[in-house]
């Protein structure tokens, strides 16, 4: 039974992309229009119908910019989220609320960046925190990045429930298989192999190279749209069943730090949907580190807590025959680090049946931006 | 008839300021703890009880810092709306929408800032476009701050319809009485002639120092919640009965210079509320320079295009025998520069039958955050 009043009330009904790459030589604006066009046409809108506009707080471009380039000149709705990276699940969420309730018809959300060519998130180039302090107490000690932080937290995990680097090497392993699969992804022609993630690099232990996501040029955009105007356009939509943020690094209630967000975002995920973990078919989880796949598993309740580790091993997140499916385009590791929002496209695709790793009849994809910072369940 | 659906599904039930100065002597967090407080205990609510949080982007506070010092634990709906201080009213707006679709059910909206002994937005010591270049349009011919740019535009309503400074002085006269009678207001105690503004230097021509808004340090913040349980609170709700947004800066189909987003904002405004400009009984405007005031009543409709000069100079702005009182309690001239949350504030007391300068049996109250960058109807 659903609780939530965006039941079914908004989808997704178009999403495009640009290609990935490594130098784009494109400015930031540039790929964002381009994304958005595509996404548009996919929708079976034109730029002029468009009146509302979501994006990321860190995302370069101004509104204004997009607006005036596309032609979007009925603006009516607009706003973005901070976060750094987590921001996607929440930006369609708040998309959704406001077509629901008649703020906008037909809204965009997009993630644009040259991440690779231009400001890299892995050097401390971007600065991750608000203007107030926070990072006072860390950044003196050299504490910059997110992969500095998160290690540590993967380190408790596998201190406290014998996780080991051979189970973060098995969500690299699976992710990479997926990518193998979609020529889209940045490692469609290069495989992995759990023997090439133990032999790799470690960047902060423990992780390894190949524990760690991609850098990516290249940009994402979906249109939301009501649930009524849905059923006229030409594609299957994906409805918004449910939706929910968590402040990222705000543990809140949380017990331990091998906990995350999406323990607190959880039972009201699946409630609003009327749904429970086990109904989901497959899932699009922010992996910008292997280890924290298994922290979201655990935490929305796909396995036990600390089992993460070994539900992975067996081979429960890989396509075709794992038991959930996870990021089956290849995810931030193996296709493109586009801030989740190039796996909200994969998730709309799972749903059109599209997908280059398709599973079969999919009718429930939960999608996570950040461990819980955001979450969405999509279905058909 | 009302259009959307928003129409009463919200409401405000809390206000909150601290003090209006120009030292505070405290943190901007500090600032924004004790307004979100006071408005949460306005509403008759407890900090655990609020479940979202809305900030302005340019707002130097993180949403972590204020959810653990106030213990809210169970955030589950957070964003930030950009274009500087104009973001109030499309906040309160989201927080409309999301406490409508149950992303949340008690949204905070709050703004906080030491505008006078911190960064000061009259000085360019606040970047106020995107990262990706508009300003390289002005900013190298020294056009840096809000002043300059839009004292262009006033100009040129002089030149076209005839408007002169001492309509212009007659919006600063109108607010300055009402601030007179607003003990929190900055200029209490100070009162302002048309001479006194004639005398006064140009800041920016035809900009003199008493077109110009206020410093201020201080923070306002409001509590969203649905009108369901406005009912059970104690305050008379401020019901949203509309709202409506527009991209700053962004002229879209607006014919010349002296339209402003209002323009194209207000048909759906008022159609959303099923009322026309002659119904609303008192409006709260942003006056970051008495000019702008002309403009906004001409484009939402309050009187014809290029006849805001004459309506302002007959007195239809002021207290008590105005056809239509403007920010009744001093505004951005004379009360407090927050950002119009102070104006929000004010729009609630007024529909609660508290302000200083109260509008007999006011009914429908318009506030605007920018010109038609946001605007919002509230109602009893």
């Amino acid at each position: 039974m659903a609780q939530n009043g965006l039941y079914k009330r908004a989808a997704i009904v178009g999403i495009g992309e640009t290609e990935y790459s490594r130098d784009s030589g494109r400015s930031e604006l540039t790929l964002a229009l381009d994304a958005i066009t595509a996404a548009v046409r996919d929708a079976g809108l034109a730029p002029k119908d468009i009146d509302g506009l979501l994006k990321f707080q860190v995302d370069a471009n101004s509104e204004g910019e997009i607006a005036g380039c596309l032609g979007m000149d009925h603006l009516r709705f607009y706003g973005e989220l901070g976060g750094a990276g987590t921001a996607g699940c929440g930006l369609v969420a708040h998309a959704a609320a406001a077509v629901a309730t008649g703020l906008a018809n037909n809204v965009v959300v997009y993630r644009a960046m040259n991440g690779r060519s231009g400001r890299r998130y892995g050097r401390g180039e971007v600065t991750m925190r608000g203007g107030s302090g926070l990072g006072a107490f860390t950044e003196p000690y050299g504490q910059l990045v997110p992969q500095q932080g998160l290690a540590m937290l993967a380190r408790r995990h596998m201190h406290q429930y014998g996780t080991t680097s051979r189970q973060f090497g098995a969500v690299s392993v699976a992710l990479r298989a997926h990518a193998n699969l979609n020529p889209k992804a940045t490692f469609y022609t290069t495989p992995l192999t759990l023997e090439d993630h133990q032999n790799s690099r470690y960047v902060v232990e423990p992780f390894r190279l190949f524990d760690c996501c991609l850098e990516t040029d290249g940009a994402c955009a979906v249109v939301v749209t009501t649930a009524e105007r849905a059923r006229d356009l030409p594609n299957t939509p994906a409805f918004v069943l449910s939706a929910g943020q968590c402040l990222p690094g705000y543990r809140g209630p949380l017990p331990d730090v091998t906990y995350a967000n999406a323990r607190t975002l959880a039972p009201g995920l699946f409630a609003g949907a009327g749904v429970t973990p086990q109904d989901i078919n497959v899932a699009q989880i922010y992996d910008h580190f292997s280890a924290m796949v298994i922290f979201a598993l655990e935490d929305y309740g796909f396995c036990k807590k600390g089992e993460g580790g070994p539900f992975v091993e067996e081979g429960n997140i890989q396509w075709p025959n794992g038991r959930l499916p996870v990021n089956t385009a290849g995810g931030h590791l193996s296709e493109a680090y586009l801030h989740v929002m190039n796996h909200m496209n994969e998730a709309v695709r799972q749903l059109r049946g599209a997908s280059t790793a398709q599973v079969q009849d999919a009718e429930l994809v939960l999608v996570d931006s950040g461990i819980g910072a955001g979450a969405l369940i999509l279905g058909r």
